[in-house]
């Protein structure tokens, strides 16, 4: 029985108890969000050491970390390294997203290794093996996607990505309509690539049935993937994204009837002003499920600052109610992050999503901040230092600027405002 | 005569000519916004070498670097290779804040090699100098403060911020209500000081005519500071803060009224929901005043990271009609920031105002974006690295992290969704 079925049932499972625990909710609150799709936990059944996480409305925004070789970094020790600076930055999940190496054992290492959910695109890898095996990526054939789905499931994998949502008739309203950056996502351009060559429809689309069984055998949830995610401003919120958002909104539905999990993944490029509007429609369209956004990104001109980019997007999207934010790291656009890249990344979507979560009215989160408010206000800097969202980076720098034992700190020194005011003050104290 | 008392007499001056060439607007845009107090042209008579700058509604959001030694750190070499990282990174101004060593040297020597208006703080040197030769900040009186204000005009300071609505109402309000983090504005505390210990109210307030002669003799354009601006998402929008922003209104129109440029700062640690409201609450009180942000901070737990939390607030402020952004480096709350974090807040506050820029209307900024991501498109690096924001940094990155000459990036390699599609495609190009 998957996570979704038992819940509908009114079971309350030991990973909903652990959820509403972490979350500062009752187990009821988390298994009716679960019966209504709006709360996934992702949970692979083989997945053994994972600490469940709850994704959806009314949980803390989740953060996702990409990691994972390519096929001029395939070192497993290298993602070993990458996979442990996520986790020490506090994200909430990963993704392996290899394309390098020996795919297989990064998999089962990363879910050996991950107390957290772990999530792959598995098209990945049946590209790879199809270039390798048959020459050519469009050589593939629906079974050899299919095995690799299968063989992601049976190894433990909690969430996959699938582009379901890439359809001929997505590709003929982006071909009309035109588009400066065409098609970004390496998922959607392999099934682009695929359909082209062969004449015919999307086999994720086509088989999407046959998918749900390989799912629900194994209670992996389904991120149905934006293949059609625009990949600059100028493409946002076109035609051919919403095509397939509704496309997958179609699918949102068939995969809760038949008792899969599943959340839905979105953009990407987008201008400021439209960041609100596409969770609105995200959410409206694929009836409350939860929305896992990369970025997005605000701006496309600051490569080597993409961390930041998407921060601002991912705060502004979460506090229109996304529920999940994709990490990106400084490299983007220009290489394969380090593990210092994946602790920058980890770091800045976490900023974005708390930013949200304090005015999303998530329990508890607001504690934090007034924790901060009061050590600063007592000049505690062991307190403030510990209760930083990065607490090496922030003792690093102090210690780096401050001589040791300083009472204020070396921007205001005798100056500061929070000494002086508290002397000014005297026994008169204002403060809680 | 001062640029307002110029634009209120239909004069274009040479600098509204400059402002409207950078800006790819009209000289009568400017003028008339600058006659209706929209806009402001901070340009002392005495800064030479000033390439004027405007701040306001209907131009690009602009950025300020503070700058400027500390009791620890009071090297003028070192304050002058900041002041060049901060220009390098495209700061639009820059604020010299020192309190440490010779502060009418460091002010002289960052007019002289700034080609970008320069602000100070004029209250931070009267009381460096009331502690040095009176024993005690708050021992300064009225004429001290004044005078170090004519020192700071005569010398060409191109903007000064001054706290004249730190009033006893305010902070008699502030008393009443409590408050986490009381005051952490310096300015702010030392008038506080000030005024308690000498059962006084604000003589930046009580004599505010008087600084008004000054700034109209040297064209400084006042910046009224929110000396009560919250330091805690806890305390923001409170009954003192917003106090303040009152009196702020009432003191624009006496500014105004007498012909002298006048803007007006805001906070500060706000929660994401509240910043527009912010933004729309200081236009209103303000007529339109241009509003000149510190942040604002969107949560109080990311010390070493708030370069990042401030471009979020930055952003979405500037997308609500903020017009000036102050940077926030990696370092604050930590200590003084080295060369290397004023250029990290640099670029981060410029990626807030720009992605901001894109959604306001600004003529031209979306080409911007456009031209990268055509560059994108074509695999063209150079072009791409050339377009960055910051050229170094994602020149640097992509050398690291990719062998010489490759067509791609090492993200992807050979599965490049830009180079499949285009092959896909064929010579059926779809895009511009």
């Amino acid at each position: 029985m998957t996570q979704l079925q038992a819940a509908r049932e009114g079971k309350i499972t030991p990973e909903m108890e652990r959820v509403a625990a972490r979350e500062g909710r009752t187990p009821e609150f988390i298994r009716e969000g679960m019966a209504t799709g709006r709360i996934v936990i992702p949970a692979n059944k083989n997945h053994r050491g994972l600490d469940p996480q709850g994704i959806g409305t009314g949980l803390r925004t989740k953060v996702n970390a990409n990691i994972g070789t390519s096929s001029h970094f395939p070192d497993a020790v290298q993602e070993l390294v990458k996979l442990r600076a996520a986790l020490e930055a506090g994200t909430d999940a990963v993704m392996d997203l290899s394309t390098g190496g020996d795919l297989d054992g990064l998999r089962r290492q990363t879910i050996s290794e991950s107390p957290v959910p772990v999530g792959t695109v598995p098209i990945y890898q049946a590209a790879v093996e199809a270039l390798r095996r048959r020459g050519s990526i469009v050589a593939m054939d629906a079974d050899d996607i299919f095995q690799v789905i299968e063989r992601h499931a049976a190894d433990g994998v909690d969430f996959i990505t699938v582009h379901c949502g890439v359809t001929r008739e997505g590709v003929e309203r982006l071909r009309r309509q035109g588009r400066v950056t065409d098609i970004v996502s390496r998922g959607g351009s392999f099934l682009l690539g695929w359909m082209l060559h062969n004449g015919a429809e999307n086999p994720l689309y086509t088989q999407f049935d046959r998918l749900l069984e390989i799912c629900l055998e194994y209670d992996v949830t389904l991120s149905l993937g934006d293949g059609l995610r625009p990949g600059s401003l100028a493409d946002a919120t076109d035609r051919a994204q919403v095509q397939e958002l509704i496309v997958l909104g179609e699918l949102v539905d068939r995969a809760r009837e038949r008792g899969v999990q599943v959340m839905v993944e979105g953009p990407g490029h987008v201008p400021l002003d439209q960041v609100a509007a596409n969770v609105q429609l995200q959410k409206s369209l694929c009836r409350g499920a939860p929305f896992y956004v990369l970025g997005p990104l605000v701006t496309d001109i600051a490569p080597g600052y993409d961390h930041i980019v998407s921060a601002i997007g991912g705060a502004v999207a979460a506090m229109a109610g996304a529920d999940f934010l994709c990490y990106v790291t400084p490299t983007e656009h220009l290489g394969l992050p380090t593990a210092e890249d994946v602790r920058e990344g980890v770091v800045a979507a976490r900023i974005a999503g708390h930013a949200a979560d304090i005015v999303k009215g998530v329990p508890g989160v607001r504690d934090w901040d007034l924790a901060m408010s009061q050590a600063r206000r007592a000049l505690d800097w062991d307190r403030q230092l510990t209760l930083a969202i990065d607490p090496v980076k922030a003792r690093r720098l102090r210690e780096e600027r401050n001589p040791a034992g300083m009472r204020e700190c070396t921007m205001c020194g005798e100056y500061c405002a929070m000494r002086l005011v508290a002397e000014f003050f005297g026994t008169e104290k204002i403060t809680c």
